[in-house]
């Protein structure tokens, strides 16, 4: 039987996964694939330190032996960050190695140079645990949807905020407090900043909206707003009037131009990610022939990640041992011009914090109707007269240069506090009774 | 470019949905792919009638030409029925063309045959289309999956039935409106016996045991049950008590053999399939790296299956463009000694028709006491005094073999009426806090 050789670089908590993994079903792949799979090499930062690893593997420091032996055909990056793997990659694809990586932080800053470097010297970057972890949507859009035109797609890709969200609407916890129990169950970083500003998901989105619309996304177009304007209080108003708010990234065309979107929304309770709770992640993928689809499954963690890793491996091990030639990502990925952001529409909900006095509903209403937008119910709470007040606003369908501009003139008028601010509301799919 | 020339055999819905396709997307697989697609021929049974065909297509009668034409190396067999184109698909893979089907009623009675029969001649037969649609589950099984112990799937794998059902619970009509309901949208046959008796499910859970155990199962191993004793009743209750009924088809192992079943069942409502409605299907998959993943999307119509045909019309152009050698089903698949039913665990709901006078509840009870059944709750109600009442009972867990037991002495007595039957309860998902 044949064998095929990886090296390993990272020995974090995927990497270890991973390899525990690939050992386990050393019989289930040689009956699968028809090929012994062997791991010779695991990079790690310091080889002095024992690490739980088989006697036929050998621990190195740094990534110069793995590629300097011919033998190996695929190396596994498990290192993450955006630009320490990246001489690593840069070099193993120059070299005619494939390379799988998990990473997105790297291929959302250098991923246009990355496959392009890949398709140049034969050789194929994988990277369906870059996305949604174990949810194997890379695999789907590339292969499964292939016969489709992707007319949009809408996912919780963070599994921090939708952990934080979820305890925050399920044990009315404020912000603070469902971070730190996120960060306790290990469903949150020490710092969560690229999580909770929704910067990771603005990066797995841009992949997303690449692979579907056949264009690459800078992380400049994306629209992304986190989720620490989220106040106990919006996740209360909002399921009394049947949401849930997600953090929902968005990729679809408007007038033929990729938009892409991340921001927390009012997800109808009858929508399919409404009940996507805690750490899970689902992507629902509207296409032309197929209609609606929805894939669910954890997002990160280093089991489900290095499930997709093992795909990946699949697939590569197969092209190797039938000597296929790669095929490219998308040949050629031109940068896309992305639809400006002023046009899009949506029905919105606004927070105002206003003084408690009379003349703020009439500001309000007036302003609304001054620039067109249409209101469909209007909440005021307080549990105290002397204190600020809480104003819950629900309009329909508006774009956002009105709201911005409605926003702006509400928010700069006397009695209106700064911590006001609006959430857009996710329309239900269009691939009728589901 | 290269080209790769088509046979497709069969131009009913799903035929001509996936010829509009190919041609609609000529660019996007030429892109995609690197190959232009050809269809010279379509097979149909009556070739003198108008088609709506490209010039470049050639309507034929029968399939004699499409397997002497050398040209040709995948046939696509869209005329469905278990016996009627299997001669088709043995002589097409004899003679070294890879076939994909749609075919569930085919694979699920000639399987075992079919894939040696592929496996021998070094071809391939595909059959994403034969399971679920539009959904790519075999894909995910086969590829996504690869390095994961699949422990357990539950699926909505029909339709017409998931159809009827939902109707039954939103509309509270009876199964006999429903289904006519059905049968107007197009969701049911004029003849749907093979959906209403779960025939259809079980082959297709059938397939997926057998892809996700690696063991060929039995059509008459599967434990198989429909919905025509669903009452909307049954309905109506199951709902006030945090359940809606749906058509499950299952597959575990328990003690290393597989079991697999279809009936209807209490699937508790926060259950990632609960939301699941009218014609779409889902499968919730249980793997050991990945933990619990749903697919979910449309599981029939002309369109979604021809999405999957697509699908495996793209993996197979892909290895012939790179004269990739085939892999194999799953080398070589044993007939699974499937689990004996007898000894599955569930919780269990009774609905007993019976007389309307006191002893009822003790003879049910004290039943249920002498079997080693657990009660959790009974309900009695009725309408009219001098008509039946109906008795619901929930129950913790039982196995098959007592509640044969208790269920046969319960309706052997007096006062119990033929109409009395019985449903299991799904578990909830064992991966955790989802």
């Amino acid at each position: 039987m044949d064998g095929v050789r990886i090296g390993l670089v990272g020995f974090g908590t995927v990497g270890r996964s991973f390899y525990r993994l690939v050992m386990g079903q050393r019989e289930g792949f040689a009956r699968k694939l028809g090929a012994r799979i062997e791991i010779p090499y695991v990079s790690v930062r310091d080889a002095s330190r024992p690490r739980p690893v088989e006697s036929d593997t050998r621990v190195v420091s740094g990534w110069r032996e793995i590629l300097d032996d011919p033998s190996i055909p695929i190396v596994v990056e498990l290192v993450g960050g955006a630009e320490a793997p990246l001489p690593l990659v840069r070099e193993a694809l120059a070299r005619g190695k494939h390379v799988i990586t998990a990473n997105k932080a790297m291929l959302s800053a250098h991923g246009k140079e990355l496959f392009a470097l890949a398709d140049a010297h034969g050789v194929e970057l994988k990277f369906e645990a870059a996305v949604c972890g174990g949810i194997p949507i890379i695999k789907v859009l590339r292969e499964s949807l292939l016969g489709n035109r992707i007319t949009s797609i809408v996912g919780i890709v963070n599994g921090t905020t939708n952990y934080i969200l979820t305890r925050m609407a399920e044990e009315h916890l404020s912000f603070a407090e469902a971070l730190t129990q996120a960060q306790r169950k290990g469903f949150a970083e020490a710092d969560p900043t690229l999580d909770i500003n929704g910067g990771d998901a603005a990066q797995k989105i841009g992949l997303l909206a690449s692979l579907a619309f056949g264009c690459w996304v800078l992380p400049a177009d994306i629209l992304c707003e986190g989720i620490t304007t989220v106040e106990a209080k919006d996740i209360d108003f909002c399921l009394a009037s049947g949401f849930v708010i997600k953090l929902v990234a968005q990729a679809r065309t408007v007038g033929g131009a990729p938009l892409v979107t991340v921001y927390p929304a009012l997800v109808p309770l009858d929508h399919p990610l409404a009940g996507v709770r805690n750490e899970f992640n689902a992507v629902l993928v509207e296409a032309d022939y197929l209609g609606p689809s929805v894939y669910e499954g954890r997002g990160a963690g280093g089991n489900p990640t290095a499930s997709s890793v093992a795909s990946d491996l699949g697939d590569l091990v197969k092209s190797i041992l039938s000597h296929q030639v790669p095929r490219p990502f998308g040949t050629p990925l031109a940068t896309a011009c992305s639809s400006p952001v002023d046009g899009m529409e949506s029905k919105y909900y606004f927070h105002f914090v206003t003084a408690n006095r009379p003349g703020i509903w009439a500001l309000v209403t007036s302003v609304c109707a001054e620039t067109g937008i249409n209101i469909e119910s209007v909440h005021q709470k307080w549990e105290d007269k002397s204190k600020p007040s809480d104003l819950y606003v629900l309009v329909d369908e508006a774009n956002e240069a009105q709201v911005h501009r409605a926003f702006g003139r509400i928010t700069g008028a006397e009695g209106i506090f700064p911590e006001s601010h609006f959430f857009r509301v996710l329309e239900s799919p269009a691939g009728g009774e589901r």
